[in-house]
Formats: C-alpha cells, structure tokens, sequence
C-alpha cells in the first residue's frame, strides 16, 4: 500500500494490429492497465495510410471523451498508454503515445522506461538544431530515428536498419511501442527490465505490459518478449528480430513484488503465485508467535496468504481499504498524512482486538503508511503487532523507470532495522532476505532480476542519469 | 458483486453537535459512508443562529467543492447525507438534505428510508395548498412538521412534541437526522428497518448509519439507536425519549448480508464476523467436493472464508476485481454488459486451472454477474464451478429503502433453485436456507429483523406503496 | 452606459403557443431579449399534457444546453424568460420560469417586475404552512393561487377566475405568464408599468416584453397589452378580459430612455424615434456653444442623434465601445473600476482633440462613468465637455422591478446639480426638465407614465416594500 | 458585417518590455484587440532568466485563467497574441506565442501574417531532421533560426545577426515578436504588410498591432514601425535596425477598411477619419435619389456617415446590431444561415418605412449578408434599397494573412456588378473605384498599399503558397 508511501506508478502499454474493433479493444485492455499509470492517458490509430491521436489528463474515462473515441473507432489499428507523470511534467504535451506528423509520414510512440542517457542526447540534438516538443526522455527516440537517414520513401527493411541503429544509441529501461501507418514495431532494451508481453486475439497480434489486458479483452497469451528483441508486425505478419544480440536480462523485481496485478502473468505464472511463494520464503525467514496473520490490502494480500499458509496461523482481514477516492480539508502537514491515511484504510476491531498480529506488507519506502498502519492497529486493541515484509529493505532509487523517492526520503537508506522498527512502532520487524527473494524467482524460471533498489547495484550504468546535486549527495555518503 | 446485477445502495447519514471541526468530521465521516450512495452528496451546517446547506451531484469529491466547504467550516453543528438516487429522480433538487428557509427559522432535513404512505401524504397536502419543490417522500415529513401548529417562537419541548407528532403520522422506514439552528434531533422508524448508531467525538456527540463513520473519525461508538427511538442533541446535552411506545424490531436482513462494510458494527459484532458466520452456516447445508473456495470480491470475501475455514478447504483470490470504473463503447446489449462485467472481474487462471471451484455470493438478484462468473471461470480452466451463496433465494422488491429490481426482474422470483443453476452454467447451487440466516443473527443477538425480500412477509403494511400496475401483476400471481 | 454606474437590467419575457418550432422561436426570441436580463435564462414547454423545463445561469448561450433545448424542441407551446438576479439572489433555484408539480397538474411561471406586499404575503403563507422554494417574491403568486380553492379538476372558465382572485392580493408590478399544460395566461398589473406585447407568428398568438422579439422571430407586432389586462391563450383561440376594471396607466420612463432596445416599438412608434425627441427636447433646454455632439454609446445615440439635428451641430463618433467582455487583474477599488471603464469605452483622439464637445447621456445613476467620460474626453485633447442628459435628474430607487442603488448611492439624491457638475469634471451640465420629458411621451402617445425616479411620486404605494432602515433614513430626510 | 460573409480576423500582437506591470498591461491590451481573433489567446513572459507561458482556446476570458494570469503576474516583460484559426488548424498546440525550451535558452514567438514560402521551408527542414510540433506557418521561423548556428552562448549583437540570416530566408507577410529572456525583437517584413505600432508606457516600450492597445493601456503612441524594420528591446533600451535595405512598402488596404477598429491610428490619423473620406469619395461616384443613409454596424458607420455629410442626406440608425452571441437550432443550411443574420441584425421599422435608403456596407465577400440586409429592409417598408460599397470589387484571395474565402466563393471573382445587385436584390450597388481609394490612402500619408484583394496584382509572389488544385483552377482562368 504506496498511496501516502512514495513509490509510484510506471507506464502501460498495449498495441493491436489488423483487429476491426482495435480501437476499443486498446480502451478496454487500457483499463486493465490503469494500475500502471493514472494522470494521462492516450491512443493513437492507423488507418493503414495515417496515423489519428488522441490523449488526455487523468484516469482514462476523464483522459479520452467518446467523441475522441468515436473519431478512432473506424481504424484497424491502434497503440495505447497508461501515463504516470512526475511532479516535473505533468502536462498534456508530455501524455503519451506522441503523435509526430511531416511529409515523409507520421510516427506514433509509446515508452514505458527511463533512458539514462537521454539528457546528453537531447543536448547534441539541440546543438544540431532540433527542437523539442516535451520534457519526456522518450522524445529523444524520435529525434534520433529522424536524423537517422530521415527523409524519403523507405522500405519496411530499410526503415528496420533505421530502428535498430537509433535502438543502439539509447542507455537505459525501454519498452517501445513504435507505430508507422503500415507497421507497429515494439523493442525491449538490452536488459529487458520492462515487461512486455505478446498476445493474439481473433488471429491479430497484440502486445501489453501485463497479461491481464490480454485476459480484459479475450486475447490469448503467447509468450513474453525478450531483452533486446525487436517485433515488426504489419500487414503481411510479424517478424522476430533483435536489435542487438548482446543482452543481459535484468526484469525489475518490483514488478513481482508490487506493480503488477495479481493476475498477470510470466513465464505462464501469476504474480499472486509468485507473491504467494514471496510470503512463503519470508515465513521462514521470520520467526515469531502470533495469533493471525494480516495482509495489507491489496497488494500484500497473497504474500500474507503464503505466510499464513506456511506458518499455520489464519489469515484475517483485519484491516480493510476504502475504495473511493477522498481528500481532506486539513492543510498538508503530518495530521494531514495520517487522515488521509485513516480515510483509506480501518481496522475491523472486533477481528484483532486482544490478539498478537503478523502484518504483512510487499514493501516500505518512507514508511509513513507503516507507521500508521501500526498505529491504528494497536489503537484497535491488538497486543502486539510484528511486520513482516515480503521484500529486502529498499535502499536506492530507480533510474529504469520507477519514480522512488529520493535517497533522503527512501527510510532504509537511512536507518537500520531497528531503527525503522522503532520509528513505525512495531513490536518486530523483518524483511525477506535478497538470497531468498532471488531463490523465488528462479524457482519460477527468471532468467536474472535486477535487484537495484535493494542492493545498489545497477546493471545499466546510471552515471549519465544522476542530476549534479544527487552526485554530490552520494559523494559525501549522505 | 452487484454492479451489474440490480442491486443498488440505499443513503449514508452522519452527524455531530459541537465540535470545532465538525463540518471537516462530517466530510470525513461521509467519505467512510461513500458505499451507501454515489449519486449525490450534501452537508447542512448550523452556527447556531442559521443553517447554511451546500450539495452536489456524483461521489463526494465531485459534490463538494473546496469552496463549498470551506464556506461551511466555521459552524460547530453539521450533518451529511449521501445518496443513492433511484433513475426517476437524479437531480440535485433531490439530492439531501434538504434545507427549508422560512421566516421563523431553518429546517434541515436527511433521510435513510423509504416512507410507504408518501404518495398519499403528499396528495392531501397538496389539496390543502402545499407545493412541493422535489420528487422525493422526504420532503413530506417538511410539510407535515410545518403544518403540524407551524408558526411562531417555540420552545425545544414544544419542537418535540411537534415532531413526535409528525412522525406518527408516517408509515415507513425511516432514519431521521433533523436539523434546527439550535438542535439535532435524530428519530428512527418503529420498526428500527434501516441502522443507525450513536457515538462520542472528543466529547461531542455524532450518529451515523455505519460505526465505519466513527472509526474514520476516530470517534467512540457507543451502542446502536432503536426502533421507535428519538433521540435531541442541543447544547445542553443529549435527550432520550421514543416517539411511540409501540416498537417492532425488524433490521433489515440485507444490511448485514450485502450493504454494510465489513468493518461496521452492529451491537459491537463486525458485519466481518456475522458474513463469517453466514458462510459457515452455509457449509452445514452445501454438500459439494472441490478443490479451493473462492469468494467473489469485494462483499463475499469475509463469507467464503468463513466456508473455507469450516469445510476446510483453501480459499484463494482466484478473482480479481478492478478498482477503477471503466466503460465500453459497444453499444448497451449483452455484449456490452458482459465486456462491462470482464472489465471489472477478472479470473486468476494459473490458480483456478483444472480445479473443481466452490464460489460463493452473497446473492443473487438478476443472475447475470453469476453468469458471467461461472462462464469466466470455466473458460480460465475451472474443472466444475459450485455456486454457494450466503443468503436464502431472493425473491421480492424491497419498500423499506433498497432499489431492488421488480418482481420481473429479480430471477428468483420467476425460477426454481435448479432453473437458476442452469441458467448461470453452474454444476450445482446452494442458498443458505431462511432459518440457518435467522439463527445466525439471533445468535449475534438480533432482536428481530426483517427478511420480506426472502419471505414476502412484509413487516410493515405496503398496500399504498405499490403501484396500480405492480397489484395487478401481484394478483395475477406473477 | 450604465454598465459602471448602478443600473442593472430587469427581465425578458416570450411566450408562443400552438407553434411547430415554439421552442427554437422562443429561444430567439430569448435572445433578442437578452439585453433585459444576462444572469439567468430558462423555458418551459408544454406537450399539451405535460409541462417540461429547462434552465440555467448565465447569459442564454451558456444557460441552456443543447440537449435541454433538443428536449424541449417537440412542444408546440413554449414560455421563455430572462433574467436579471439582484445580489441577494443569484442563485440557479431563483432563475424563471418557475415549474410546479402537482398531481393536479403542472405550472410554469414568469415574472417581471416586484411586488411590493410579497413579503407580507409570504410571511401569511409561511405561518399557514407554506414552505418557499425561492427567495423570489414572484412564487407568493404560485402559492397563492394554488390556495385559492385549489384541488381537483377545473374548467378554463373556473382557473380563470381563480387567476383573477389571486392577482387581486398582489400589489405591485407584473408582467405575468402562467402556463399549464392547456392554456397560457398573461397578465398586467392594473398600473401597467412593465411592457408587454402582443403578437402573431404563422397564426400562433404571442407575446413579448418587447417588440424586438417579434422582429428576430417574424412575427407581427398586434398591439401593447394594457393595464389590468388578462389574457388566455389556448387550443381554440384567445380570450381577451381585465382581472380588474379599477386601472392607472403608469408606464415606466426607464424603459424609453435607458432598457428597451432602439428599434422595439410602443404603441408603434420605435425607442429610436422617442429617444431621438428627448434629444431634441434637451436640445431647447440647454444652452451650450460646441463643435461636435457625441452620444455615450450604446443607448444615447439616438438622443445625439436628436439633438445634433435640433441645434445644428454635427454628431461624430467621439467615443467607442469595446464589444467584448474583459476583466482586469487589479484589486477591486476605484483603480479597478476606472481600468474597467477604460477597457470598455475609448476616445477617437484626432476627432476630439482641441475641440468643445457636448456629450449626450441617457441618465446618470451614481456618476461614476460620467467622470470617466468627462477625463478620458479631455486627456485625448477636448477643449470643452459639456454633458447633456437625456432625462431628468434621478433621484429615487424604483420599487417596480428595477435594481438601481440606494438613496445613498444616487448621486441627485445627495447633490445638487452644479455639484454634480464638479464631481464629474464637466463644463457644465443639463438634465432634461420633467415636464419636457412628459411632453414627448404624451406626443408619442401615452396614457401615464411613472417617474417615481425622478419626482418620488409613487403611483403604487410602496410602503410594505421598504425595508425598516431605509425608511428610518427616509424620516430623517436623508 | 462581415460575421457571416466569409471575411475573417487576423491576429493582435501586444509586448512590453520592463514594467512592474506588463502581464497585467498585456492582458489589458490584448483585451483592445481582441478583434482581431477570437479563436485563442496567449502569453509569454520573462522573469530575465527564463520564459514562462499560458495559452488557451476562445476568447481571452476563456483562454486565460486567473491562475494562468497570477503565474505571470511578477513578470516585467511580456507579449500577448489574438488568435483567428482557419478551420485547419483549431487547436490548442497552434495558439501563440510558441514557447520553445532548451538547453541553450527559451524563445517566446508571436506572428501575425502569413509565409509563403512556409510549405517548402518545411519540407526542407524536415529532411534535415526537423520535428514540427504544429501544423502553423509560424514555427517555420524557430526551426530556421536554431540551425541558424543555433548552439552556445551568444551575445545580443550575434543573436541579432542571426535573426537577420533567418528573416531573409522568409518569404510573405509577417509581423514578428521573438521573446529571449533578456531581449524583445520585433519585426516587420519587407513590404510591411500588417501593420505594427510603436508606443511607451511609464518609459517602457511597447509594440501593438493597433494603437487602440495604448489607448487601453494609457501608453503613448510613438509611429507607426516601417517595413524591413527590426527593432531589439532590453534592459539597456532600444535598437533601431533593418534586417533588409530593400523595402517596398505595400500596407493591406482592408485593415483600414475593415480590420482595424475605428479609433486605432495610422499616421496619426484614425481609422475613423479614413473610413469617413473612403465614404466621402464613394458618395462623389455614386449619383442615387435618396431619403437617408443607414451604414451596416459596426465597422461601415464612419463611411455611412462621410457619405451622409457629402450627399446631405441625414444618416440614420436603420440597422440594429444584437450585442450578444446566439445561436440557432436550425440544422445548417440557407434557412439557418438566414435565421443567425436575423438574430444579429435587426431593421427599425418606423426609420424605414416608405423610405429610400442608401446602405452603406464596407465590403461585400460572399453577398449572403448582403442579400439579408436588402430583404430584411424591404421588409420592414423600405421603398428602394440602393447599396453603396465604400471599396473596390473584393475578387481575390489573400496570401498574407487574412482568411478571405476562395476564388470560388468570392462573388465579385465570379459575377458582374449587375449580377451581384441582382442577386442580393439592391435597386443598384455602387462600389469605390480602385483609384479613388488609392487617393484617399495618398492624401492621409501612405506610402504604398496592397491591393491584391481587388485587383490580382501580388506585391510578393505567391507562387508557393497557392495549393495545387487552386493552380489548376487558375489556369483554367476560374
């Protein structure tokens, strides 16, 4: 539960080529996806000859009106993207997929990923002469595939030499969602840290983040797409390629553990099993007496049923998660914080009032969530309250992708374990060790996770990513 | 799950007399009532010289305004209403409470209920001159207080025995909140139909229809409010009295089995709990093998665990709900209403796949969200689907309060136990049986409650509730 | 112009009945009509069953909607008022045409003018049980009425006569139409101050506040509807009565000079040609040498006009108006205002400039953009400006449905006119007597005008209009 | 009148340069100029170390917010621009001034006119690696002068050079601003086309398209800025310069016939003053029996009234202008087209009736304003209509900023003058001759107008900017 924690949303993606009714089914898929993005959302269309856009602020019912909508319906295919924005670049002109119009042809693209080189890029751009529409790091793809041999007619071979060159130049997490009117092609960075997943529904291929928008709109899950492939779709079929054949995959951990919904899948396995086997591996790293065992909705709430599984203690819904969205009129501040937070979560009383708890939580960034979960918890009568975490302490900030906060807002890079176990008031505290979390996923077929955020070891240089002042910052140790 | 099935949510009431931040408690409080109604939302304050009103159409966040509520957070006495609105009647002149102005003072007004003699309190006002500015049967109780020796100064007794007065002559449920410049008066029907519960704010004292509302204050619940109770909050402390000596507790059964959150109290037991047990009474009378029990979210969650635990087989999350509200374009059908069902639920295969499922719902009205489970989860991979639901067959609308479909429409009404089951594909279904319900509430220490929407025994005389055209159908035997 | 100086608009009224395009016609109407009211505008439609409306804020545009319109558009009888909302009451439940729902029928209602025993009236309702919707006096007539024997079924002759008992208590101004679903009534105070017309469009009668109306619809203009006059228009023709034979003709002035639009006629005879006349006849009363005559636009053209021929000076264009509506950033205050006039009203330099200018205006309420008018003339170079007013000094607030300020306000009301002179700059200054100003209404045709504003002569007795403080400063002679 | 006659608005331009209140001046003087576009507003300005923008669709009330507003409020240098948008390009990313961000600095840019040479400057810039962000002529400018040695610092003198390099690759008409953050540049293109004024306010210069934005704003009106002129404000004051020593002064003649409001000056003389002696020469070559004069409000009434002086027959206020905004229910199509002209213009009867009338009218374009007026006013009784043109036979497109209709809707491009009287049914229509005009723009100072509206002769070549298909048609002399 990251609403008041600071770990934020990424990106959704979903593409469908050659579908009479791709337009809605890009809608429909893109609800599935809403968990992945809310402050903007957008879809782009190909009539075969050119390319239609449309986007908006908010969640997707606000972002795209029907009338949109209707304007892209006759069109057979269609891109389509959930957005999260940072604070920085919360406008309409950043919204996703960008639609860019010249005379040699349009190009409609989707991101999901950070490119950690893409301040430098822009630059050199600059100094060349180009002019930037947006504050997004995703611009630069298009900027670099323009020059790259620009003009003119092209084939579809041709213009895949082009991809794959201007591919080549970019550091960092990307999946690509590339639409020209004849051909939507998709690309997974070198280390594949992004999900992206391949799909077909009534004979038309289709890509998205997660599976479950395959299972939103019918469609059948074929595989997951590699680190560093490159998939052309068009017309006549779909060609399998790589962009590059150097590649270390490196899938973010924190997909399993906190982004991706409880019915997607990969590799053919849920992320509810997987969390299931999270919370499992976490019991028997945790050793505490305890009466019941409770998740922290909804996120947390198959870790706490492996746990409760694997220890033999019931799991209860002893704490319960207000579904509509509230506000409140006190200024902001800490009373402010713990409101809003009291707004969306209660305790049920008569469930843990005299009992010992085991509560199970999938991560802690700042940790104000926790320390009020335990607050209300033992307001409510519970004796004792132990949290267990079915994650390692989360230490670093993301550059792939993620907008975690900053190191002096993420707790654990401040603070031991019973440093933080003091601050949040709980009775204990445990974290699920790095090994065994590595242990779960190999058990369920990864090919390698990256584990950044927990170990400080980035698999993608990030020395081109980090602003002037975090150098300093960590320089000094801070 | 009834987003799709005809059952709709009745209103949500709160209020608090002397407080400092009464006007922020009570939006708070609201928020935790957001279940009871989304179509509108409104709040009366009083700065004990002049109630000042404002409301608005759509969930909470929409209906108030910023503005709207800072112009209401000076005064120490306010009261909430959020409303579910029946389709006849969805504008904001309906939406409470009400507030009537008029030279010998104010009148605020919110309403829980249903008054069954409404239409022909309003004909013979309205031939003895009155006008009335709504749609609503709330708005009688106005012009009958006002009528009943209206004018002039009065005393805070002479104001009760008015009201007292007023109240005999309706017919109905009805949870009360009425509010003078110097007064909350709270009154409930004589048959206690609808909840209501008393509590304490830093001293202050609140009611609500929902004990959520004072844990989302953090407020002191203290017991609930009884049939025939009337009960004049002033300055000068709390006074208990009852508007008739004659009382028939009759709860409304629904209450527990769908309406209330899971947190909400009735006589200090959690709704929790008592679903809990509904679904262990449940078990006692399902006699079904099968591999894992599945609970439809949110509502059947705490029943199917209590199945689960009593026959002892593990309940998994093998459907998701998505928490965001979506929309298809297709046009209205049953094409769109099972895309809008898919967008909302989605079934975990890898967990349900080759496994004979128990399901268990709270109920079934109409019967389609039923089918289009079974339907889902069989084409996830279920082996058999057993539906279990944690209430006996319902099969009559509702006067008391609850938009529940017509006889027409409600499938129980109109098919055996063994026609349903084939019509939503189930291998079998289960109702829990009218005395096991009953004897799970008695054991919880229910003084009678009301299960006409089981039974047909109306508690409470509904002759001029019906319309010409539901006697005739009811004659007929249809 | 008296957009800065304290003189607001009253209301528009249109009624057609029996038309194929009632709707579409009254909404044009409506907006011929506009400059008579911009806060609020609303219709109601009869289908010669049922009574439907339809309303908002703001000017027509932003007001109705067009699926309220398109909702309206099959009703072949239509009412349509704009509205000018004094402070107290600009709120959306005070905007006309009143709809009234009763299950002896429905009742639309529009009003202009006020009355002047509505707070008497209301207060006797109140205590008989009467609960008010609006703050509007204009809802004492629908109370009333619906009092006056008010059940069952009734013939036409039978309403007719209730219409007339109930208009009976009124005292005051109004212009009334009274829809139900099979007749439209309109009525005139037995003092006739407001205007209202009657016309005839494609054989469907008619009628209107001004003549303009008709013109935007192309209608013919029949004759002015008189004092005391009741009118009922249904199905099988028109039926011509007086509610009382005790009548008072007493036109309001203010409707030549200042609110009927130029080209609406009275008793044939164009606002234009009037306003020419008062020209004139200021023209003999002032004497003043000059170079150019320049009107305030918009509404003291024609007078310009009028005087420049009579005395032989050319009219020039010395001052335009800015069409559209703007706002400034500055803080409210006398800055502000002066910033406001300056971005509504500009000087022509080069036909101004060294010259001896008089400046003609229609009236002159609290003085304000006078001075503006009188600096901004001089700053682009006048030599000399002298204001001549096309009426005489007003000096008294109208209690017959127009919100001009105060007493305190109104700048004759305090000083003389050779102060009046000073305070706004101007070379010197002449009003048009009273006397000269009746000598052209009655060259025009009238049978009695009100100039309550310039003289203090009351023809309907305003004392239960007053409110206490106001007559406490009347009796100290302020 | 040319709202439904197909002559549409260009754009106002406004900026100052170092006032405590330039976002407030602005706004006030785009507000003057608001005219000259209706589709769109913007602002941008500079702190002195970067820009800051805010722009919106509709009318300035609309486009711009108080937020928006108060963001720029602490800002002492800022321009403005009014947007008309041809039907092409109705969206927001068009509106002005474009806000380009870089690594290198910010550029703020406002144009009014119209590149011919924009299509093929794009092409190129686009095979070069150029992204547009917007489908306008305008932004052709950005792309030239970043690649013009765009990276680095530069001083105020290299930027200026490179301004000059850019300009001279622009071919058509255009009035610039190009904000940087510490410098504005104004400049006018080589034939000086659209006009652009100089002015200061409290010692701060300022630019404006019209000099009635300094009335508004209480500037001074300095001179009119010359053709080839570049002008360069800082903090250290203003640089006079060309960016071409080759000029050919050719000023749009409509903006003194149509355009430009009455009191806006050019050369010190006012439009006012212009318009009255074009209607003065008409009238020596018009030789028609009449009893009075009527212009067509707003723009034709100097003329009207010149003509009336020169003929001495009396003008009158025969035509009506309803000041607000409508519109008609009717589906589009002549009977809609005649019901909005209806709404807007409306004939005083008794003026007009049995009368002979000259109508004096700026312009004709389409003729279908033309075509009402003349039967609106034999309507209301007019005895003969005769319709005076105070310009040339309008017969051509225009390349340089105005939205004119095409070849093919422009009447007099198809029609003989007796054809058109016939079809707008005036008893005779006399337009000025192309000399006479020229006299009257000679003896108030001109140095040269364009007149290819009327007579096809293009003082720049428009070979570029004609559209194929409208080249073919050319060819085939249609």
């Amino acid at each position: 539960m990251h609403e008041f924690d600071g770990l934020k949303e990424e990106c959704g993606l979903f593409g469908i080529w050659g579908h009479p009714e791709a337009s809605e089914l890009t809608y429909m898929a893109m609800h599935s996806l809403q968990h992945r993005g809310q402050q903007g959302a957008g879809m782009v269309s190909s009539s075969g000859e050119y390319l239609f856009g449309a986007r908006g602020m908010g969640l997707l019912t606000e972002a795209l009106s029907k009338d949109q909508l209707d304007s892209l319906k006759p069109f057979p295919h269609a891109i389509g993207h959930t957005r999260y924005a940072s604070s920085g670049g919360s406008e309409l002109s950043n919204v996703q997929p960008f639609l860019f119009k010249s005379h040699t042809g349009d190009l409609g693209l989707a991101h999901n990923g950070n490119l950690v080189n893409a301040m430098n890029l822009r630059r050199a751009l600059e100094d060349q002469g180009s002019i930037f529409q947006t504050t997004s790091d995703s611009e630069v793809f298009a900027h670099l595939l323009r020059r790259e041999k620009g003009a003119g007619e092209e084939g579809l071979e041709k213009r895949k030499n082009r991809i794959k060159k201007t591919l080549k130049q970019l550091k960092g997490a990307f999946a690509f969602m590339i639409m020209h009117e004849d051909s939507l092609t998709v690309a997974l960075d070198d280390h594949g840290v992004r999900p992206l997943m391949l799909g077909k529904k009534d004979g038309s291929h289709c890509v998205a983040s997660e599976t479950c928008a395959f299972t939103a709109i019918g469609a059948d899950y074929i595989r997951d797409i590699e680190a560093g492939e490159l998939i052309t779709i068009t017309d006549d079929g779909i060609d399998f390629d790589y962009y590059t054949d150097q590649t270390y995959p490196n899938m973010c951990s924190m997909e399993y553990i906190y982004f991706a919904r409880a019915d997607s899948e990969f590799r053919n396995i849920s992320t509810y099993r997987i969390r299931k086997e999270l919370g499992r591996a976490l019991a028997e790293e945790m050793d505490v007496e305890a009466d019941i065992v409770i998740g922290v909705p909804d996120s947390s709430l198959a870790a706490a049923k492996g746990f409760s599984e694997a220890i033999g203690i019931p799991q209860e819904q002893g704490l319960l998660k207000n579904r509509y969205v509230g506000r409140t009129f006190t200024e902001p501040g800490q009373e402010a914080r713990e409101r809003a937070v009291r707004m969306k979560l209660s305790p049920v009383r008569d469930i843990i009032e005299g009992k010992r708890l085991i509560v199970i939580d999938d991560s802690i960034v700042r940790g104000t969530t926790s320390r009020f979960i335990v607050k209300a918890l033992k307001q409510a009568g519970a004796a004792e309250v132990h949290m267990g975490v079915s994650s390692p302490p989360l230490k670093n900030p993301c550059y792939y992708g993620i907008d975690v906060s900053t190191h002096a807002e993420i707790i654990a890079s401040r603070k031991s374990r019973d440093e933080i176990r003091d601050e949040i008031g709980a009775d204990s505290l445990t974290y699920l060790s790095v090994d065994r979390m590595h242990d779960v996923y190999h058990q369920f077929g990864s090919k390698g996770q990256c584990d950044a955020c927990f170990t400080g070891n980035y698999p993608i240089d990030i020395e081109e990513a980090i602003l002037p002042q975090e150098k300093d910052l960590k320089q000094k140790g801070v």
